[in-house]
């Protein structure tokens, strides 16, 4: 390990540079092939640096899920899409604040949040995007029917200060790349044509068809209709991405650097990167556990406290001595880095530059 | 609702003050009557006005994980344990920078730890007091026999700029206090005794043995030869934490408040308290899932997203509606406390005061 590296403090966030900006390259050029727009959800990294960088390789703009992400963003990007509903007077006064350039669209499923978002855009004097939020499997939110789409379609298109741009959907139950060639594309496709076939009849036929995920990422131009992608994950990569097939394990860019304190238990070593560093979202395949050592797919932390990551070295002779430092490759890593407040860039083993995750948090960046 | 609890903007950490001082005093009077020195773990609430009303109630001095822990308490703080190893020259830099008013105890498992801990008192002129942490079975971190107990006590009490104080433990595998009623306390003395007695034969007997955690507290009296505990969940309390006995839910003063974002799917809420407010740690008892809703113990979050939490209306007549709010009984809420900025603390229903959560993070005071 290179100097540099022996002496950040750990638990600390590692970025390859490399890794990343070829992850960027290698989206940004899918997209150009398939003719889809890169839409890079920011919950990832929370960075506005880094959100500069992906509109450099060809974003058309970003994703953001909470107003602290939009405020940040703003400072660097104009164009926007809100891929959450905002509810409540707070919130929607802090959009509403965003600077005038800004071309804020928002996604929502609800004449509810249409409603707020509309009357606040009117006694704002801005006009907003909507796009309507289809159910496409996972169940988590969305309209559940083509006629509910187009009566949200149809108000969103009548409503003052609203104007309707089309439709968005997350297949967040796709979690394997693999099995995705099989039925779990067209059993989205199979709810998302009745939807365009019912918008384009009512004469709502929609310019935006926002969707995508990173498990899904490299099969994004085999969904119906598609006009963006919005990966987050991407970026960086993780774990889980990895196992899902989306991603190779030299395309993972993003550790955590973590060192060694105890090993007075037999069979085990541990480090300083626990669920306050890497989270405890439990990868319930490939070994299991909260992560794997970078470089030994063969070590994962098999068990993580708050401050205590348990790398289990029953498979391996390796034994890592109090004061060895390792590198973890979290299962996910839209949650490690919400947990880090710096970034530490690397190339060639050598620190490059830090940011902090900017985006973190929810006051607005005069409060916080 | 009360007014106040409409405006603050979502997802929100709420405490409420009565209860959270009803914990306090109840804590301190349990170890009044069982002759034990209280040392709350900070990495519950990582707040120094916290630790301050905690010394108030009573506690004899605090306990930290991190560097950032102890720099922040340090403020209001003299008496501190620092219940982890500091490996690495940076944690130990900063812990030999606290103030020098700062009376620091340290846990360790390794003559590593203990010699790079020592070589820095002696440098920065300071003594650094000792404590041998010892498995007792969770098989964490820990000496393993009484005989290294021994070995690792006599380098503390020979090291220059140490101070050899005693013994600490962390029952953290007993995560019932029912159960607790069982052989599992037990076990812990079965461990407990002959490190006792070894040290007493060596002459190292300890002035300190340290242990307990918030599922076995009201039953620390039963580890042989206890002087003192350091709950940290207690002050908050958690679904957990109710789950397995050591509280009732109306003792849980932390809530998250959430407010309702979508109804589109059937038989579910969609609220904007997930994963980064809740933390996703799934209790695999009582429901499963996430959280559960203050005041409805039949509704669970049932799956959390980075910024979805998903109830579970399965069981109830009640059906919120989209701009709804409600208060999230956490899981576990040392992690919750984590993931937030900032901290309400209530009265009554009304907004009495709020509290950055300051010692959360790897920075110093300055940095951050």
């Amino acid at each position: 390990m290179h100097p540099d590296l022996e002496t950040i403090e750990t638990p600390a966030a590692v970025v390859e540079l490399d890794r990343m900006e070829a992850n960027l390259r290698r989206v940004a050029e899918y997209c150009r092939t398939h003719g889809l727009a890169w839409r890079p959800h920011v919950k990832t990294h929370k960075s506005p640096w880094l959100a500069a960088a992906q509109i450099r390789a060809g974003a058309v703009g970003v994703t953001v899920a909470t107003p602290r992400e939009a405020e940040v963003m703003a400072e660097s990007v104009e164009e926007m899409l809100l891929a959450y509903p905002p509810v409540g007077a707070t919130k929607l006064a802090r959009l509403m604040a965003l600077p005038a350039g800004v071309r804020l669209t928002v996604g929502l499923d609800s004449r509810a949040a249409l409603e707020g978002l509309s009357a606040a855009a009117r006694e704002a004097g801005r006009t907003v995007g909507v796009v309507v939020e289809i159910d496409v499997g996972m169940g988590r939110v969305g309209v559940q029917t083509p006629d509910d789409a187009v009566a949200l379609a149809r108000e969103a298109a009548e409503a003052t200060a609203a104007e309707y741009r089309g439709i968005m959907f997350y297949p967040g139950h796709i979690r394997s790349h693999v099995d995705a060639q099989g039925g779990e594309i067209r059993a989205v496709n199979d709810r998302l044509g009745p939807v365009l076939e019912a918008l384009g009849s009512a004469g709502l036929a929609p310019d935006i068809v926002s969707g995508g995920s990173t498990p899904t990422l490299w099969r994004s131009h085999e969904f119906e209709g598609l006009t963006e992608v919005r990966p987050g994950t991407n970026i960086f990569n993780d774990r889980t991405t990895a196992e899902v097939g989306a991603c190779g394990s030299d395309e993972c860019a993003y550790t955590v650097l973590a060192t060694v304190v105890s090993t007075s238990v037999p069979g085990q070593a541990v480090v300083d990167a626990g669920s306050k560093a890497l989270a405890k979202e439990e990868l319930r395949a490939a070994g299991g556990g909260y992560g794997v050592v970078a470089g030994r797919p063969e070590v994962a932390v098999k068990a993580v406290s708050e401050e205590h990551g348990i790398l289990d070295l029953s498979a391996t002779e390796w034994r890592p001595e109090v004061g060895s430092r390792v590198r973890i490759v979290p299962n996910h890593v839209c949650v490690s880095v919400n947990l880090q407040e710096w970034v530490h860039g690397v190339r060639d083993g050598r620190l490059v530059e830090s940011w902090e995750v900017i985006a973190r948090g929810r006051s607005s960046p005069a409060a916080g």
